[in-house]
């Protein structure tokens, strides 16, 4: 991964000119790029950590880093802000060390190590936070380590009767279906992080992936999980379904690191789609199209994948392809059948050759009589193409002085084209308000019986010297937005160090006091990753 | 309902001769009843609420009631044991008082002031616990009271496009239909304690239906709850799905009283179904019977209700059914297929007439590879009609001697075939060493991805004398059975008082330790029902 952005660093992919031209011409982008500043030149303090607690660490079984490349990859996230930093080489925070454990045995003894040495620990897994979920916060610790778990990287194993797979945290989501196809198995879990997440990331993010409509969101194929903790091991054992009290699975699933270190997970994988078929669709509105994928996912025939862009996000993804996605053609197709603006989506059917065609029949059905018009699978298969392109592209936006983030919210239907409306006038009132008007796009991307995701990116003019209050003001408008219209501050990103300031309206302050003392219990001294999701619960 | 057995007091079946028996041949049953003790023979203690707290409760807006039926009926569950106290007049324990919120509102006073006071209380639906999770056990606290919800008997509000609705806690399931029905609406759940469960107590005992396999488990249809605590409001906001940290709801829904009362539910709803079609089947085994339900539930086909009777299970119903559910012609017609032995099946198909006809379609040539016979919807039929009579009938058995309890499990498919066997030797093992080998009736009732239920039925003559001792023997020799062979201690039945000295085995010390901190946090002083769930841990 690039210690200055997203992906592998080999891939660099740049701008088409029409692109950069619109973004020139809508938000004032700079015509020409610049570079992140070059590794040597990241300011980096010294490395904080006693001798004595990195020979303890040793001692327990952790291979330990602190030359400049580990801690500067482990210095952050991928939010925008955590890019701004690194590409300026003014990093606001560095681990002292970054510690591997060799194998899961070895995580316990680490955390214990660092619980006498009054070392903060961070879990990492892929490194792919966009909300400061990695940041090397050291509370009041003299000094802080990033637990690097790729180590972890083992395919425990697999009931093929009871479709379930014990994986060990580190197991990067490309290696998971790897691991998991001789046994004719998928994981069904496709974040736009997926070729860097990890298993262990995605369950205490409570992630979900763009086929999670289908294969269901990470904390729904969560059957068992093996937790270390500084108190000791927590193990909640892999069943179906229980009674048995409160359910402890679900307070360590998006626990963020802040109640212990999940070291395996026992999952729901299910079989590998013999078909998969994207496909692209045109709905009049945004409107119209919710309501007919609120139709499809209510009436039990939804696709695995499903999305909707809005009006804005459709006139984007258009300007950005260009002649790419056959965009030029699909406008004159829809123009031919007398319609105009509209919205894109993108439908993906996944799974047996006669389930799909059942749901696909019953599915095009209810699309028809919400007037959306079928684009073929072309854009669909665009889309599939270039599903973990975006945040490289992220990149090069960067360099052309454009802020761009995103950020996404779940509510009700009832709710949901209200909040759209919400946030939208937030962002747009915050950014016009700093001189920088915005474009923001947002699609649905998740399907609920009840309800739906919403995901926002917004794109502004990047205010210079000023990028994080810029960005800062932007995000606590959407956040206020966000809860004020009965959104949830968070579908899928968590809540890391950005959205713990709004978790006690989330959650209520009795409920961070909950949190707070479980934490006590699993953490007594508080060393799991300050600062994230407990702002200010220590556990101490 | 009865004060001394299960429902209506106005119906009181008998076992038919034949069935009778049936029970004397194979149990040694007593052909004569024994009838309970008269309501005013029953001893019941002084109340010892006092005076102050008395008038401080009627202050907070409580009715409270300290007459003799009032503190009798609230004095036990359903449970074996707490029917062979109930009917030999000799009451472990009784409410000093019954207090009634006449609201929602009330409920959070009502707390206050028994916290104030030191009284122990114990919230109380439809009083249907099978685990003593309405014992009213006072800890060291010199009074308790059962906390009656049924005031609390309104449909809040039906949002129908997200399919949710807000019910409060006191509605009885009947009634919470009755209620949903104008809307179009069912809740979809059906525990065989239905008459008489409440909304709140389904959610706070983690309660499953015999159609959860379609309509989901009550934790997976809860998206909000109001909960009063000591310390004040805790109340999960209605939401699809979130990503903001551990999921609370989760960690209140199966609470049993001990970390707040659950006041309202935000529930998902489905529509009534058009077509409801319950059938039997015919398997060659349970083995190959279970194997045909993990395909049906695994290819995404399976009905609404499936329940699947062992042998043994078999044997029993068509006994006591004698000529009632077309049993002999049954038999005669699987014999004339060459086939003998055997297991009963019922499934029942349930929703819209094209989703039930492809799912029944696809269903049967599952069953039908399987080596399994229809039988028609006559069996079916007979099942439906009879679901919520079984308690009856067992406060019969009673009468004449017989020990009859339910126990239940859940597991991951690899594992069930072993549990079963490991439950049925441990139950007959434990009662046949105190010379009443009993009858091990078994049925799977829950379909799950990654796994099912098993629900069992043991029967013995009962040990005159030492009912409670025999009772606990054999609950004893199946719990530790079933956590030895991965099972989870219950699926739908919830910890209670019962289960509690098994809590740790299936969740850990550490998680018991996080539990009883959530409870210091919510209940300082440790009113909430003692004694339950956490056996030792009263947030003190």
């Amino acid at each position: 991964m690039k210690w200055w952005g997203w992906g592998d660093p080999a891939h660099e992919p740049r701008l088409p000119a029409h692109a950069l031209a619109f973004l020139e011409a809508e938000l004032g982008a700079r015509p020409d790029r610049r570079d992140p500043v070059a590794l040597e030149a990241v300011r980096l303090p010294e490395s904080s950590l006693p001798a004595s607690a990195r020979d303890r660490l040793v001692a327990a079984g952790g291979e330990v880093r602190d030359d400049r490349e580990a801690r500067v990859v482990h210095a952050a996230g991928k939010s925008y802000p955590d890019l701004v930093r690194q590409r300026s080489g003014e990093l606001e925070h560095a681990p002292d060390a970054v510690v591997h454990p060799g194998d899961r045995s070895a995580v316990a003894g680490l955390l214990e190590a660092c619980a006498r040495e009054g070392v903060a620990v961070v879990p990492f897994g892929g490194g792919t936070s966009v909300v400061g979920g990695v940041a090397p916060l050291r509370g009041s610790f003299p000094a802080v380590v990033s637990l690097d778990l790729s180590k972890l990287d083992e395919l425990i194993g697999v009931d093929a009767v009871s479709r379930t797979a014990v994986i060990e945290a580190g197991v990067a989501l490309p290696d998971a279906e790897r691991l998991l196809a001789p046994h004719g198995f998928t994981l069904g879990h496709f974040p736009q992080s997926f070729e860097y997440a990890t298993v262990g990331g995605c369950v205490a993010t409570r992630s979900a992936g763009q086929a999670s409509t289908g294969y269901g969101r990470i904390e729904e194929l969560v059957r068992g999980l093996h937790v270390a903790t500084p108190a000791g091991p927590i193990e909640p054992r892999t069943l179906p379904a229980t009674a048995a009290g409160p359910d402890l699975r679900q307070l360590l699933v998006g626990s963020e690191g802040v109640l212990g270190v999940i070291t395996s997970a026992a999952l729901q994988v299910a079989p590998r789609p013999v078909v998969q078929r994207f496909e692209g669709w045109w709905a009049p509105s945004f409107e119209t199209g919710a309501a007919a994928l609120r139709e499809l996912r209510q009436e039990e025939v939804a696709p695995a994948v499903a999305r909707l862009s809005d009006e804005t996000e459709t006139r984007l993804s258009l300007a950005l392809a260009g002649e790419g996605l056959g965009a030029r053609l699909m406008q004159r197709y829809v123009a031919a059948r007398g319609r105009e603006g509209g919205c894109l989506m993108v439908l993906g059917w996944e799974g047996e050759p006669e389930q799909v065609a059942v749901r696909r029949r019953a599915g095009r059905a209810i699309l028809g009589r919400a007037g959306a018009l079928a684009l073929g699978s072309a854009p669909g298969r665009a889309w599939a193409r270039q599903r973990f392109e975006t945040p490289y592209v992220r990149d090069d936006m960067l360099a052309h002085g454009v802020l761009v983030e995103t950020l996404e919210t779940a509510a009700q239907w009832s709710s949901l084209l209200p909040l759209h409306g919400a946030v939208r006038a937030a962002l747009d009132r915050a950014l016009r308000a700093r001189g920088t008007p915005p474009l923001v796009a947002c699609h649905v991307s998740h399907l609920y019986e009840t309800g739906a995701s919403l995901y926002f990116t917004f794109m502004a003019r990047q205010e210079e010297g000023a990028q994080l209050d810029q960005w800062r003001a932007a995000k606590s408008a959407a956040c206020e937005a966000i809860l004020a219209a009965g959104g949830t501050l968070t579908h899928h990103h968590a809540i890391g160090a950005d959205h713990a300031p709004w978790l006690p309206q989330e959650v209520g302050e009795l409920g961070v006091e909950v949190l707070g003392a479980a934490k006590a219990i699993l953490d007594p001294t508080g060393i799991l990753n300050p600062g994230k999701l407990l702002r200010g619960a220590t556990g101490r």
